[in-house]
């Protein structure tokens, strides 16, 4: 059988899908490991493919990596200490008869959640993912785009207030990731529960999900955190929406678990905020979450055989 | 001889090209006339055609509208009164064998301007456009989106500040257009001005032409508005590069005459304001300027005769 791995590389794991060209077959999950060598991680998932390819064709491999990249370059890639990689270019020298794909996570994401949910009708799409950062891809007719520098879809560095807005760890102010990233949430509840009778205080360590199921048991200051991450997160889709006014958005990541609760809100505010003659933009939640990113690259090698 | 007209519908006036399939041959100009009766435009320009067509044979007719258009049907036009019209299926009725383009006229500039200024090498562009309001083009992928409500390019309301911002013409707050626009120049002036000593008390009535020119002749009140202009701008054209990095945003419209001192002061912003991966965006200044719109109704025509 023809076969094809979807790699999604994170910080923490490596998740791969094997794939008939009719779908997944197995998933697998190993630890990432971090090195400044990234001959290791290839090894790992060379490794991997090794153990489980069995008496199948290899026909493709797509990797989706968390940093910046350019026709199959990465570029640099903080999250496990690479630098500049030819990625591509190394994976075609030990697999040369096999299609490779070398992408960006987001951008992997995005296309895992536009053609395996069901929003592959739609052909100009963004998607936003709320986690420990925030992300995003998109496409734009029916096709993922990159940016000059692979830096397309950097949803969560728009910035939101223009003086002395909250510190971002990307070295900016007033972010989006900012106050609508995991951390970015835990900080509006540390800061509007100071001083307050609030569930809250019942949690030596705060999550982003606590919040949220304090706010939907009636707490009201996890409640007024849910409103302001919201209205953020609605001030963001809705200047992504004046600008390329597309079919859908589409709210991914950790922090969209919280559901219709946040959903709601979030439209909610974005119907105040997005300029009038923006009808037709819709808001929704991903589907596939974590395996988008496997999806995601094993589409992209679907794509480039039928090129 | 073959030849294609474009047209550029304003408020004030409708600007016609007649181009050959090399260039173009000559320009007109007149008063557009106002009217719920989408016809009377019409006529103008078909009255236009007739004088000015001679010997020749027409091959396509581009217009663009002030308003969102999605594949050639204006959805609505408050500057020239007009409700939604299937202009493209008007025009097909009177000129059957002809070529008909119908598209936004922000949209018309970006083409104009990215294909007959020197941006015709990019393939990912965005034009942003500063004069009574602000408004922009975007292309991907070598072409122009027009985003599910011909919607696309809605620059002026990107929303800059969350809360409490300066009220737009559109009904909301703190958008880019209400800082950045001529009136919105105007008015951080006069904010700024108030019971201050500057030469801008010199004028009975503002522009930004005069702010910009003061500004240059070293008045320091002058200096500060159009420092505050250049943030605001900045930060638009730093969140709109976060989302696509785009090869090159142009700066265009009539507050774009003020040059290289707008541009070199944007730049150091924006420089400041985007996240750190966007290297390579281009920030560059409009060329053709009120020409724009003509070339790029008449681009859209070519586009068409090679498709």
């Amino acid at each position: 059988m023809k076969v094809i791995y979807g790699v999604d590389v994170g910080g923490t794991f490596i998740k791969i899908g094997k794939f008939s060209l009719d779908g997944l077959i197995n998933k697998y999950s190993i630890k990432t490991i971090i090195s400044e060598d990234y001959h290791a991680i290839i090894n790992q998932i060379s490794n991997l493919i090794d153990e489980t390819i069995e008496k199948d064709e290899l026909v493709g491999i797509g990797i989706a990596i968390p940093g910046p990249c350019v026709e199959g370059v990465v570029l640099g890639c903080h999250n496990i200490k690479w630098g500049k990689v030819y990625l591509k270019e190394e994976l075609e020298k030990k697999y040369p008869e096999v299609l490779i794909a070398v992408l960006n996570d987001a951008n992997s994401a995005c296309l895992g959640e536009w053609k395996y949910s069901d929003y592959s009708n739609y052909s100009n799409l963004v998607l936003i993912t709320l986690g420990t950062g925030v992300g995003g891809g998109i496409v734009i007719n029916n096709k993922l785009i990159e940016g000059i520098d692979g830096s397309t879809g950097e949803l969560g560095h728009i910035r939101l207030i223009p003086f002395n807005g909250r510190k971002c760890t990307c070295g900016l102010e007033g972010c989006l990731e900012s106050y609508t990233s995991i951390r970015g949430i835990v900080q509006t509840a540390l800061e509007y529960k100071e001083g307050k009778l609030t569930t809250l205080n019942n949690y030596d360590t705060l999550t982003s999900k606590i919040i949220f199921d304090e706010a939907k048991n009636g707490d009201a200051c996890s409640q007024k955190v849910v409103d302001t991450t919201c209205y953020f997160l609605a001030m963001g889709i809705s200047n992504i929406s004046n600008i390329l006014n597309p079919d859908c958005v589409i709210i991914g990541g950790g922090v969209s678990l919280a559901g219709d609760y946040l959903l709601e809100r979030v439209k909610y505010y974005f119907d105040k905020l997005v300029f009038y003659s923006i009808k037709s933009t819709k808001i929704t939640l991903a589907k596939l979450h974590n395996d988008a990113g496997i999806y995601g690259s094993y589409y992209e090698v679907l794509n480039m055989m039928n090129e």
